[in-house]
């Protein structure tokens, strides 16, 4: 959603709470012309991809969309009608106005992707309406957001999964296939992060939304209008699950394994400023802002199998983009950078890296290999396919989805365990366990077995 | 040194203490013949190997050699021998000897290379007996023995380098020619480490030094003699100066910035019991051992200028050597893993990595331009040439060395530090001030002027 603070307008349900919310239809598949009719709460840039690669497909109808930026609306619109299929109902009149896209029965599964600080809040008033909930990333902002995903799934019975592309990216799951495999024997250290230079993103004029201008909040627009804010304010790794997703699905966090405890730290941070000082001058009012956020924080997570994790947010310097993956075990290592993997008395040269290629062709995903020339050009190289599809299908037959919100809870805690640790000079935090000791019997999820 | 522990005899000077050490005669440079005489305290791999070098140069006499394994005292007299060289005197009748050789007036210098747990005393008393002294890494193996190294170089006035040859290795010194030139911009964030699988160094067979059998102790020879012993009782990073060095010199630690604290956490420790496991059998003695170390140990530090620093202890599981350099700042970003770099509008693509080795030729440091076809062949790909350079030239002026106690204790610091974090759950250590405050005044050693 674009600018969902412009809108001052509020219908009668704002402020009466979820009392007042319309009665629920619990349960999903109605089965509206034998399809799953899902609403989009939010299509901005991230909601108009995913409407994109549900257009492709046979077995869903786009019930209902919303977003208070009527442009984007517009856009969806112009998208669905070009694929030649119903025009759905149109929400968005204030902040609020989604509430009644979930009182719809027509709608069984909805898909919400706004910025982060409606995301517990939207998802949480969908589970309540009985919707199978798909949920951007990430999914909490804070600890009291964690619990709620956790509590609200456990009260209602609705499913919710977190929308982690990452953990569906080719190289991810020919890895995962490998740790499966017991290729790299057993798991012992783990890398991970978001390495991405967003200067140009959380910074523009108002009129683009990249590469101009060094705005943002009120005069900025697209991600800058309301993602930049956490960097100003938040000394805390606020976006981990791109890194942490993909490897808790490897060391089947929980499901037999858990984050035990985290200890962060963060550089200074001078990325940003020194951004808007180049291109908007040192007179700019924006130079004179203390950005809070550390430009790289590094977390050392512990689970409760004795593995350690790194994770890495570094958003504001000059960087090329780099999620820094690393797997390591007793019998070997894979690395993102470099593209290089050791398994030992398995390659060439003893004490050599080989290079992964032929190691992750061999081991391509089953997923990947049966629906790889579908998934190309969904977007993001194809993880955008695989995270939908994986969506669609656990809501068609309502089951618990691969990743669920006990994942999104443990994996969003990360943000408020970090800014705690680092206001602490490094002091490691405890993990809830979101799920109440159930991490001892839950089985890791086959993804093989149940086809996505 | 090789099997030092095997010696049981003893001189009169054992237990005496250095009270009854003999007089000593402060200040070096002696002069004999114009050339600085030096006394190698253990001649074992790393020992002759210094050797090596010294009996390339034209301004040093070795004129004692110490090792109380005697067949290491015959290589080095054969090296000697064969450069056509005086013999020089040698020690090693027991495990107290070398402070004969610290006795006698006619050395100069001394350089230490001797088991981790005799580094700091023969630091210690080499200082004491007025020898300017170099150390090889680690220096300090406690909190107890960083200070007696600051505090023994204060109190006597005798000069003390930390032998660390990473520090002079080609693309670091490129390196840290392009941060004095600012290249980086600002520095903000540092990764290093040592990441070298030891499995086949820390178990032999007690025959061969490399790569059979799972001894150590007692029953096994080399490095494997001694060092193990620290991989079973300590779950600690106890070797960290390869990579902490190199950048402690780049960001410029006790010469107006210092290491302000560090938090650490180990993953599980099974690298090396799978190891006996596998290649000596389950019901191996040594497969019963708990080997406390963990297998991968990172450490976080601050500086007190703010940036960070991620350290890695990485020795037991099978991967290929790695030092994993990273150097970050306001304008880019070098990493030695991939080769890579990235400098803000100045690479070719933006958001690309550059390939690193046309920067480190164009930056490369005065000093390799100078030295490379010397130093090439003298060891470690050169570094060793450089970093004995180093330490002659300082000790023929008996000047402050490039890397000194300061920098010996701090450095050292980190294995008492992260043992002491790690057994408490990542809680941050803080770094004693071993400058006393003087880190402010300070100034960074210009490597470029002083030409070593």
């Amino acid at each position: 959603m674009g600018s969902r603070r412009n809108f001052v307008k509020k219908t009668a349900i704002v402020g009466t709470g979820l009392a007042l919310a319309p009665s629920i239809a619990l349960g999903t598949n109605t089965n509206y012309n034998n399809k799953l009719n899902v609403g989009l709460i939010g299509v901005g840039l991230r909601g108009t991809n995913h409407l994109n690669n549900l257009l492709l497909r046979d077995d869903v109808n786009v019930v209902a969309i919303c977003d208070i930026d009527q442009r984007r609306n517009d856009i969806a619109l112009d998208m669905i009608s070009k694929a030649e299929q119903t025009k759905p109902k149109v929400f968005g009149e204030n902040d609020y106005d989604y509430r009644n896209l979930l009182a719809s029965k027509k709608v069984d599964a909805v898909i919400i992707s706004t910025p982060w600080l409606w995301h517990t809040r939207m998802a949480k008033d969908s589970m309540i309406a009985g919707k199978y909930t798909g949920l951007e990333v990430s999914a909490a902002n804070t600890m009291e957001e964690c619990w709620d995903l956790v509590n609200t799934h456990e009260k209602t019975g609705t499913h919710l999964m977190i929308l982690e592309n990452v953990c569906y990216r080719r190289d991810i799951m020919a890895v995962l296939n490998m740790v499966r495999q017991d290729v790299f024997g057993e798991l012992v250290h783990f890398r991970c992060g978001y390495q991405h230079d967003l200067r140009f993103v959380k910074l523009n004029d108002g009129k683009t939304a990249y590469g101009k201008g060094v705005e943002f909040g009120e005069k900025g627009i697209s991600e800058s209008a309301w993602r930049t804010q956490h960097s100003l304010l938040r000394n805390a790794d606020v976006y981990p699950t791109h890194g942490v997703g993909p490897i808790a699905t490897m060391c089947d966090i929980n499901r037999g394994n858990r984050f035990v405890s985290i200890s962060s730290m963060a550089s200074k941070g001078i990325g940003i400023h020194n951004y808007i000082v180049k291109n908007g001058g040192k007179d700019h009012p924006n130079a004179q802002l203390k950005f809070k956020q550390g430009d790289v924080i590094t977390s050392m997570i512990e689970t409760s199998n004795g593995e350690t994790i790194i994770v890495t947010h570094d958003c504001n310097l000059p960087r090329p983009y780099s999620l820094g993956f690393r797997v390591q075990g007793s019998e070997g290592i894979w690395e993102v950078d470099g593209n290089r993997i050791y398994i030992e008395g398995k390659v060439e040269k003893s004490h050599r890296w080989d290079e992964a290629t032929p190691w992750l062709d061999k081991y391509d995903h089953p997923l990947w290999k049966k629906y790889g020339v579908k998934a190309t050009g969904a977007g993001h190289g194809g993880m955008d396919f695989f995270v939908i599809q994986a969506f669609i299908e656990s809501a068609k037959k309502n089951i618990a989805p691969p990743l669920d919100a006990y994942d999104a809870a443990a994996w969003s805690a990360i943000t408020p365990l970090s800014e705690v640790s680092i206001a602490n000079n490094g002091e490691s935090q405890d993990f809830p366990d979101f799920t109440r000791g159930n991490w001892v019997k839950r089985k890791p999820y086959n993804w093989i077995k149940d086809g996505y």
